[in-house]
This record gives structure tokens, C-alpha cells and sequence, in this order.
């Protein structure tokens, strides 16, 4: 099968690997906005051919569009007028609202879907690509009522010769959902490196004690403000709710070893220690 | 050599396992206060044997201290009261100045090094000792002024057969430092496992997101109250300092975002981006 991928970033190059090695793909079309990720992708074999998107349409019976999600709200309306009836596309972007309000009431709604697989890595561009990256990972498909059963069916092969496992959510669910545990993760790591970078003023310390937790506490901070930006724009009310409990619950911390509250400190990690119990 | 451990946890597990591996310790003695601990230390073969403490020091040669940080006031002085004068003691904690000053006037404190080994997981228990878990990492060496030179290096030897880095640091500095780099990572992820706790109701779906990112980021959050509660209260002015900073900076992503600062939010994240030059 063909499979064109419009965005040959981390998350469309992990795609073009796994759906390769996979041997779902026999050939793979690229469209890629950036001169220099383009060559790149096609320096790493990412995809056989870079091409313009509605070349790239035309010969593909599978697309998939791996933007940021302030491109998708444009991208999928336009390319869902450029396809034919027997084509099927999905996104993979990390907030599902917007790009299903975007093509609600286009006449091949149909042949859409929208997912999100929950992978990833704090690196970006086609260098980042990495295969095996969704292998046992969950996806998250959406409003799926709103698909024909063929382009389900199609994509959910995709994502099974990928190893995913795949779940349902309505759109909104899923915005709520997202915000709550993965949105408001790196927001507490953006500000962590930020927080760490303006008061720890010797770079060599930094280097020095990271062993102590501060490496993998603060991963997320290093990635792609351009992906991210527009993820918490259009998720914002989610992400302002939770953000909001997620600086109470670090102001009562403090304020209670302020007051060396030891028992009220020792109950709250002990409350966050119940974490393991689900991600054991 | 016999080397004594006080403490059988997962520093002092993981202290006997690589000194035993490396062929520095040919004999290890534990004392550990827990019955439980004691025989799974046993059972895990971390140890030759467990003695009450004045035995145990009586047959060493290299004492470790590898109990929470609260104890470690009290059991320095101690512990040195009843060493002889060819003995060597160091101590494993999180914070370095109250065990330094507890043993300030001594006149066996050149025979004590204070240390801390920058490595760990969130595991703890005899069961968490891990081999290798100091290897490639850095250690801080603190005071070492205040230490005869015959300890140093013994203690230097002992690092380097499990392979650390070592760093010197005046152990006020140590404090300041690691409350800037470690002790406030811990504080953000306890605060992010607590908040997604509460929001989160739905548990499977902290599960099935987790990939997004969420894991790394909460992994501090499964670390030991018992071993938290005293670093955070012996260390509460410094941490107090960084807290308050990271508590102003997440403040002001919230504030951009309800605002609509797109500009603002990208430029916060970009120099958050600057931890990737320092951890690559």
C-alpha cells in the first residue's frame, strides 16, 4: 500500500519507519513544508520521494497528516477536498476537538479519522524519527461513529502492524482526558527547567546533580515549543483547569513545610505514591 | 576489606551489591533496625550477616551510613564515639550540613567523610538495591578539610571501585545546590502525581495516557516519604527559595495562556529548551 505522510517530523517519520519495517507500507510519499526536513527525510530513507501535497494525494490510498495541531485545523479540510471517495486519512495530533469541529460538515467526514497515539519522545524533526517508537503504546481513536467502517478498519490495521493498542474516546473526552494527565506534565517540566535554570547559575552543578531525579523529571522541557504552543492554545480551558489544581497542590505544599507540618507532608507524597499502583 | 552498612535500603543495598561486585568489600556487615529488612537483605545475599551495631563496627574497617537523614544526626556522633582510631565512617544522605555539624566538635571527625552519591530510583527496601546503580554517576564529597587524608582516601578508593565521579563542595553549598537541582524536582513531581490523582478519577485512563509523557515525569513521585520528609524539613530554607521561584513561574504560564500569550508561552518554553544544552 502506498501511505502519504504530510509532516515528516518526529511523530510522521516514526511512522514512515514503523509502517515500513512493519511491511504495511510498500511505498511511502512524503509532503514537508521545510526544505531542510525534507532533504533530511529523504537522506534518512524516511520516504521514497518528497512531492507536493496534491501529487502526494493523488497516488496514496492511506494519508496521514502529522502537523501541528494549528496546521491540521487548515490541512485536513483542504486535503479531504482534494481526495477521492476510496482514500482514507488520519491526523495524529494531540488535541482531537478542533480538527473534528474543522471537517464536521465536509461531505467525506467519512473518510476521516481522528486519533492520537499516546508516544512520543522530547526530540523533534525527521532526525528524531525512531522505529519501534509506538510498539506497545496506546492509541486513542475519536469519534469513530463519525468514520465509515472501511476507514476505521484501514486505520486500525495501521496502527496494529504498528503494535499499538487502540481505545475509543469521544473528542472532547479526549481533550479533557489529554490535559489532565500528559498536557499538564509538561507544563510542570517546562517550569521546573525554567525554575532551575534562572536559580541554579552554575551550568556544571546542573550537569553535575541531575542524577539525582532532575534528568527524567525534566525531559519534556526540552521539546518543540512550535508543537506546543498551539496544543495548549486549543486545549487551554482542559489545561487551565488542571494547571490551576496543579499549583494549589504545590502551594499547600509548601505553605505546609513552611509551617513544618511534617505529618501533613509525609500524608501528601504518601497520597502521590499511590501513582504506583497504576503505573506499576 | 570488611565494610560495614548501616542501613540496608536501596542506597545501602545497592553500596553492599556494587562494593562486593568490584571486589572492594570481601566481607559486608549490615545493621539494620527493621526485622523485616534485615532478613531480606540476608535472603538477598546483600550482606554476610547482620549484627547489632557495636559488634559490627568492632569487626570493620569502613563504616557506611545509609539511614534517612533524621537518624543520621544521631547516629554519627554515635557511631564515631564508639570507632577506633583506625577506622573510617561516611554517610550516604541527601543533605550534608546537619550530619556535618552533628559531629562538628568530635575527636574522631577526621575519621568521618560526608558524601552523597547523585543516583537513586524511587524504589526503596532491600529489594530496590540495584547493581551498578552508581556507576558512570557523580558523587559529592563534602568538607573534605575537616577529614584526614588516610579517609579521604579510603572513602575516594570505595567511589571509585563503583566507578563515580567525584566532586568536592563546601557542604552548605552542597545543600543550596542540591535543593536547586533535586530536592524541587521531587516537589514538582509529588505535586503532578497528587494533582492527576485528583482530577483524573477515571484510572485506567491515567494508564492508557501515560505514554504521552506522564511517566517520566511522575517516576519521583514513587519515592519514599519516610526518606522525603526529613531531607525536605533538614533542607526547608533553600528548598523554600526554589519552590517559591517555581511556584512564580508556573504562575506565569498559567497567566500567559489564560491571556492568550502565544508569544509569551513560546518564548518560556524556548528557554526552557536551554536544559537540552546542559543534559544532551
Amino acid at each position: 500500500m502506498t501511505v502519504c505522510i504530510v509532516g515528516l517530523g518526529l511523530m510522521g517519520g516514526s511512522f514512515a519507519l514503523g509502517l515500513r519495517e512493519s511491511g504495511f507500507a510498500s511505498s511511502l510519499i512524503g509532503v514537508e513544508s521545510s526544505p531542510t526536513h525534507a532533504e533530511k527525510a529523504l537522506a534518512l530513507g524516511l520516504v521514497d520521494k518528497i512531492l507536493p501535497l496534491e501529487a502526494a494525494l493523488a497516488q496514496s490510498q492511506l494519508v496521514l497528516l502529522a502537523t501541528p495541531v494549528d496546521h491540521l485545523v487548515q490541512l485536513a479540510p483542504r486535503v479531504l477536498d482534494l481526495i477521492r471517495p476510496d482514500q482514507v486519512v488520519f491526523d495524529a495530533g494531540s488535541t482531537k476537538h478542533p480538527v473534528v469541529q474543522s471537517i464536521k460538515n465536509h461531505p467525506l467526514r467519512k473518510q476521516f479519522i481522528a486519533t492520537h497515539p499516546m508516544a512520543g519522545t522530547e526530540f523533534s524533526g525527521p532526525e528524531a524519527a525512531l522505529s519501534g517508537l509506538f510498539e506497545g503504546k496506546c492509541v486513542v481513536l475519536c469519534d469513530t461513529d463519525q468514520s465509515s467502517s472501511e476507514a476505521c478498519a484501514l486505520v486500525t490495521a495501521a496502527y496494529q502492524a504498528l503494535g499499538m493498542r487502540m481505545i475509543l474516546m469521544e473528542s472532547n473526552a479526549h481533550d479533557l482526558h489529554v490535559a489532565y494527565v500528559s498536557h499538564i506534565s509538561h507544563i510542570a517540566s517546562f517550569s521546573l527547567a525554567l525554575t532551575v535554570l534562572e536559580k541554579e547559575k552554575e551550568e556544571q552543578r546542573i550537569f553535575d546533580l541531575a542524577g539525582g531525579g532532575f534528568s527524567s523529571t525534566v525531559r519534556l522541557a526540552k521539546s518543540n515549543p512550535a508543537t506546543w504552543t498551539p496544543i495548549f492554545e486549543q486545549n487551554s480551558q482542559h489545561v487551565l483547569e488542571v494547571l490551576d489544581a496543579f499549583i494549589a497542590n504545590t502551594i499547600q505544599f509548601r505553605n505546609m513545610l513552611e509551617n513544618k507540618d511534617l505529618q501533613g507532608l509525609y500524608t501528601l507524597m504518601e497520597q502521590a505514591n499511590a501513582i504506583k499502583r497504576i503505573l506499576s
